[in-house]
């Protein structure tokens, strides 16, 4: 696989749309819409059989009519066209073809003989397939889109999704926005035909734009590659997967056939393990943990240091933190005298959890920062958790001075935080248990790009995670011959 | 222990708040403020020594002052006039005492010694002690509250909160509030010298308003008393336990002293489940989860039917209930079939995860609550998902005719579902990527009462524990003598 055969697919220069059309609802509409939602650079043909505009583009007849070359064309025509279409495609020397057209392998009996076809089809012509069955692709950083994600949720980060689903990402992207997490490219492969995961996310490796790769896989075709790829790509960024198909109803599911998966998922993690892949515990959690590893300085060791506004959540969040294998130490004692010098009260703990809830000096700005800066100079944290600043209460025209002015406290304390991690070269995760629309610090400080997580289960999995990825990236861990073998049969019935 | 002694803790006829102060932040303003706002029926004695009034209400000198009789006083007193005021509570004839002061057993070396003494000076009048270190107490079902959560996050309902610990409680609250959810009743022991969760935790099993108890435990003092406690309750209402401390960090955390607790965690858990406890994973769940046990009916099989708007949203949540012990089995060919000819499509999956994404039909709302009801009449659903509707966006100015039409189905077809629960007296839960202020429909719907969670994790943690609750529920499970012992033992410490 040379990458060159793939770059159609995120750096295309000219771009046919195969059914474009102004249908509402409809797929040709989705994709011309996204395509012109940004400034893309290369040209738009929409093809079709009757229009001659489709969202004042100028349209033609058949892909053979476009005058100029066709790097990529996007077909959103009705399955039984594909055949004709993809030699039409052929004929005209276009290099990449995404087939939204559904209805083959996961649909239908014989499908997959039919998919083969497609593929012998467009090999003869040189051409490479991503489908059939997909909801399209995007590179934010090519200004491309080509695609049905909401345009107002599309945030460009340096974190890729490569995804054998598509539809869930969409719904992961749209929550994610609300928090400014969001995907540079993302890629859907579908039903894998010809292309696959593995291919994209080697190209991915080689992208400098690309810090992590967060991937929904259900099945790889060919374990020994997947991983070999994996391991490769991991050296030089994070690898994120959430592997669906972990239980017997899930794999059925997933393949709409029992079997072979459902058991092989322990296989997946030993294979990941070695590869350094990170496995995704909950989708949900896809693009929280890539964008952590891609934004964050490594976690380079174990011991998290928490303050906590509440004692209850400081003994919940250990519970969580020490579950996923992290630990929360207590500081030294010079260090704890350190820390009543500067004023902790003796009713505050000072043990870690830090309490300051109990410190009765939760206003005391300049203190409670240096607080942090103590502790994070000490070289005892090898990351900081600051937990329970950001209360409830959304600004409205008749909200109190008092209450604005404890926002503000509270969003410049949360600030000073978030600025020591980029000072410091060690991670500094802020949590509060409330979420956007019911805190309005949460809301502001979101909105300026700090993260805020909610729950303390998540932190630990992000924290722990980090920890393990940058703990084993660089270390020579062979790939042994058992968990290549393994993860290869247990996907031999893609 | 008498259950009369409690009643003056939650119904009490009169309230003193001894230290009732209009200073804004502390505790005196706290509670008074908290009692003015709600219609109390009883009488208020703010005790200060200074004022002639306190937020308008008339004050006295001392508790010995005040002219009737008084059931409960509440002290927010410096901890160095405690003892004496608690002489002169006794003398007063006093029944109860809330001692939200702190600086005992928690914080200061010889601290339970002293603990000690105040409950034999208490025993002396015949008062009970609820604390010291407390936030406080309230029961919505007597308009009486004398906490400090923000009244405006208050909201009745059948669930009552039995807690060591309480300032995360009211976090647990407010952010409760944004889904509808919260207690009826909130109980906050504290340092627990005198009255333990296990004392209120039997009285709420004799409440008619209380259908469920959630509870924050640090530990628990006698632990044989505990478990026959629950057991019993737990036969008429579901006891829901967040168990903090599992981990030697969060124990030190709870505890500011290493050692027993942290490896009988395991002994806990074996022991909950004798007596049919139902053990909360995680500190956030909660309320939910003690919400869904309150107001749902049973779960009484380990059968779940998914009906999802995306396939990958279907294999990922079949993966979280397969993994917490739920089945998603394939739907009978005979109910497939029907499904079929209500107008489900060839490519739609009508197998468990039914796809309704894939089908077309996102906008037939009658189809699509028939599918559901057919479902539901089948008895092949011991529980059913409706996962995906109520996508993103935001009702502002300009939103467009067709969004608040989408939007207005996609409400319709969730509220169709909720209301099939009660018809069929099945758990039917509904899921949604999205929180109440990403997408409109869910905002809306969570005003009206429609629980939509947001997670898959919980979603299937909620469901795995309402089935357990209901499985052994009226079954003879005798509770060992190792179980009762190994909790006394691990929490002899306290």
């Amino acid at each position: 696989m040379n990458d060159q055969d793939l770059k159609p697919f995120l750096y295309p220069r000219s771009v046919a749309v195969i059914g474009a059309t102004e249908r509402p609802g409809s797929w040709g509409s989705f994709i011309i819409e996204g395509l012109r939602a940004f400034p893309f650079a290369g040209s738009i043909y929409p093809v079709n059989h009757q229009a001659e505009r489709v969202f004042g583009i100028p349209a033609f007849r058949s892909v053979s009519d476009i005058p100029g070359p066709v790097d990529l064309a996007v077909l959103t025509i009705p399955e039984n066209q594909v055949e004709k279409t993809l030699k039409e495609c052929g004929e005209k020397g276009v290099q990449g073809v995404v087939i939204i057209s559904a209805g083959f392998g996961e649909a239908v009996e014989g499908g997959k003989e039919r998919e083969k076809g497609l593929v012998a089809l467009a090999h003869t012509y040189g051409m490479r397939l991503m489908g059939p069955n997909v909801s399209g692709v995007f590179n934010l950083f090519a200004d491309f889109n080509a695609s049905a994600a909401p345009i107002g949720h599309l945030i460009k980060t340096p974190v890729a999704a490569v995804c054998q689903g598509g539809y869930a990402i969409y719904d992961l992207l749209a929550h994610g926005y609300y928090r400014k997490m969001g995907v540079g490219i993302f890629i859907h492969t579908g039903n894998e035909a010809d292309l696959t995961t593995t291919d994209f996310l080697a190209m991915m490796g080689d992208l400098p734009e690309v810090q992590a790769v967060v991937m929904y896989i259900e099945a790889v075709k060919d374990g020994r590659r997947f991983l070999e790829t994996a391991r490769k790509v991991a050296e030089a960024k994070p690898v994120v997967v959430y592997k669906a198909g972990k239980t017997p109803g899930a794999s059925r599911a997933a393949a709409s056939h029992t079997g072979a998966l459902a058991g092989s998922f322990k296989v997946y993690e030993g294979a990941f393990d070695q590869a350094n892949v990170v496995s995704c515990p909950t989708m949900e959690l896809l693009l929280p943990l890539g964008q952590a590893l891609a934004e964050r300085p490594p976690l380079k060791g174990r011991r998290v240091v928490i303050l906590t506004m509440g004692g209850s959540w400081g003994v919940a969040l250990s519970d969580a933190l020490e579950s996923e294998g992290l630990r929360v130490p207590n500081l030294s004692p010079g260090l704890q005298k350190r820390l009543r010098d500067m004023g902790m009260p003796v009713r505050a703990s000072v043990k870690n959890p830090v309490d300051i809830g109990a410190s009765g000096l939760f206003l005391a700005e300049d203190l409670l920062t240096e607080l942090g800066r103590e502790i994070l100079r000490s070289g005892e944290a090898d990351a900081l958790i600051l937990h329970g600043f950001g209360r409830p209460g959304m600004d409205a025209e008749g909200t109190p001075p008092t209450l604005r002015f404890y926002q503000e406290i509270n969003k410049n304390i949360i600030r000073a935080y978030a600025a020591m991690e980029k000072e410091f070269q060690i991670p500094v995760l802020i949590g509060s248990a409330y979420g956007p629309s019911e805190s309005q610090a949460v809301f502001d400080l979101t909105r300026e790009g700090i993260r805020i997580y909610q729950r303390l289960d998540e932190t630990a999995q992000i924290l722990s995670r980090m920890f393990r990825y940058w703990e084993r990236r660089g270390k020579d861990r062979p790939l042994s011959e058992q968990a290549a073998l393994g993860a290869e049969r247990s996907s031999a019935r893609g």
